[in-house]
């Protein structure tokens, strides 16, 4: 039965990588997705700088929660496994993680905002700002760089309070997204609204250099009509 | 001969439903297009949130005029429906009504601005600006958000006396773009034109910062060489 | 011999027309590609407001050089018809014509600024500038409006002493480009990179606001690279 | 064996310029892929102003390390053959190179700017900043204006001590991108990049106008991660 629950981590892992080209948001390798089950301890992620075509659900690694690799041993694990690793440890809600250099969201972590939420495409998946964290010091990327990333976004978090699960991404200062959410497939979800609304925010700037973000009863509104117990979106 | 009517209706609202994916007016389930017939007591809308490619005629939702699920009671309609009853309501010569999530009408819909006739592809369409609604207030997002949305609309074409007819569209601030018109088909088809011209004045902006709107002679042409007993584009 | 020479011109027509969205230079039906022999005394033209899925060589439009229809006679011809004639009257090497609504060109003609030759990727095509003409009056537009369209372009290109065989395209103030050549495929290729061009000019001006147009000796080499005796582009 | 080294070069030689158009780096011709081998004495090159879809190996054109046609005769070879002859010459690690239109990059070569490292998407690639070179003068462009485009291009690298290998691409001034590697594929694979990066940066700006490049270690850490004995990303 342990068996069944990796082979079904391995085939929902690789079916969310290879949406991320089909997406339009990887170019390259430039993107991986993870998957943990806490309760067997293992996480399953992408292979590194593999392409996409070559992909296959035998070839995802298989590691345990420290990131040690368990199975798939022919394949190293995708670099930022450290990163996946520590927002794992530290945010006990995620389930599964994905980070791409999509444009837009690479966009505004190389420009170092936060990301305002400017409408209801951003309130309806993210109950806030999504942060952008601090820059790394030198020490932070010299040792350990991958682990500092995960630290980073941990950081950012605790300091202004922000629920993981409320706001299921983050921008890093310099690089790039990394989203989360309940599935694979829901963490790349996420990875598009947040691209998405990258290029909205971009561009609302530009037709109105005064705009502010909408008010907070509007994005509680939004919010909760698709999240939570008050939730009336969708089909129950 | 009624059971005809509104099967006639599904396979036109089910069609424009699938056109706004591929027309690259929605991502995800962000989008949602109805029909009424006000003779026949109903209106036709896409069920709330689910994927296009799991949607079928059968799926589409019959209501009465009011927006009360008559049948296809497995399926909630969309969550906007109640916007779209009040449009219906208070616009009594639109049939057919689209709402999306398009990236550029949202820009103007976010940066809170009427979008102006910059050209003739505007006022083919639009014959004069696109209006932006008012913000929302606190009360009005709390209690009856979608209907408000709905009055909020129609608040904007009254008191700027603005025919729904003419400008078959709005920007609600903050949110999003509704467009309409005498069919599913033409509403969508207004919907594409918004959102090519959201992009086209944006740019038109930043290429010409002391840009106004188009005469009007010429929006007066363009948009009467398309429309009424003077248009002579197309075939007769 | 005459019947061949119409049915080939249709043919061309025809495919330069459907060329025309899937370079993505067309949305809906605003578009339009004609041909001209001046011997056979024909011109060969886009129905009206056909989709392009409905269309086939059979439905384009024959007119005389003055734009009388004189077979198709079911059709309307392109409601441009009347600028292509004055084109084909004033610009004697002309041989195609295309008019779009490209989302690029449009802009830039909504900005009411000639294009400047910010590099080689234009002086490739375009040996200089592309014009805009100047906003049409009241008058020109209520009478003849698609005439005075055609006029104003010849005599933009009379006033600044340009040779419409250099310089391929224009941009019609508030309205949107058109381009010409030698064939309707060629015409169709000016127009791509005329669309093309346009989003380069507009980027560079916001990356560098301090940018000028390339020297005239650069403008020289690489226009006279690829036409004229000079030509050393491509197979001879 | 010499004629299978030849008939190995012109496939992979055919196979990147096939990919240019697929992966949306250039429109009509505007673009070749080169090879050398040095031992063989042979480059080989597209020719010039063929259609993609008309293109086959066979028709890649032979050259000798000078440029001359050594096989192939029919085709001339691309016009810009005498800037991959320099850069051959000029620069021994390389052993491919790539001449797109792409958009991004030729915007950034209009505007004449360097290309500032923003983010790790550049640095993952490039380690520094992408130069723009001079301009060329009136004499270098009358005459050899081909060679003297490679000869700016390594001037460029000399004055400011840039190694190719650690930046392969460059922006020729009012002209566009060249860039190069081992392959043509990886060649092809860093004219992706380049142009990625160039529509990140420029949005960078847009975002936050006083946004500056990377931290140096920063740079170092993502470089290094995939060149060179430290390299830790991939499948060694």
């Amino acid at each position: 039965m342990f068996k069944e629950v990796i082979e079904e981590m391995k085939q929902r892992v690789y079916q969310a990588n290879m949406q991320l080209p089909q997406l339009g948001l990887v170019k390259l390798t430039w993107g991986n997705v993870s998957e943990i089950n806490r309760e067997a301890g293992v996480i399953v992620i992408k292979p590194s700088g593999v392409n996409y075509k070559d992909m296959t659900p035998e070839k995802m690694v298989v590691t345990d929660l420290k990131g040690n690799v368990v199975e798939g041993e022919k394949l190293r694990p995708s670099s930022d496994l450290a990163t996946h690793v520590v927002l794992y440890e530290q945010m006990p809600d995620v389930q599964a993680i994905v980070h791409t250099h999509s444009t837009n969201a690479v966009m505004w972590a190389q420009a170092g905002r936060d990301l305002p939420s400017y409408g209801t495409t951003h309130a309806d998946a993210f109950f806030g700002s999504v942060p952008c964290t601090r820059q790394l010091t030198n020490e932070e990327v010299i040792n350990q760089y991958e682990e500092n990333t995960g630290k980073v976004i941990v950081e950012t978090f605790r300091e202004r309070n922000i629920q993981p699960t409320e706001v299921p991404g983050v921008l890093v200062y310099g690089h790039g997204p990394f989203t989360w959410g309940d599935t694979p497939k829901k963490a790349v979800e996420n990875s598009l609204i947040l691209d998405e609304i990258c290029v909205m925010a971009r561009e609302t700037e530009q037709i109105n250099h005064k705009i502010s973000a909408i008010p907070q009863y509007l994005l509680n509104k939004h919010y909760f009509r698709k999240h939570g117990d008050t939730a009336y979106y969708g089909q129950s």
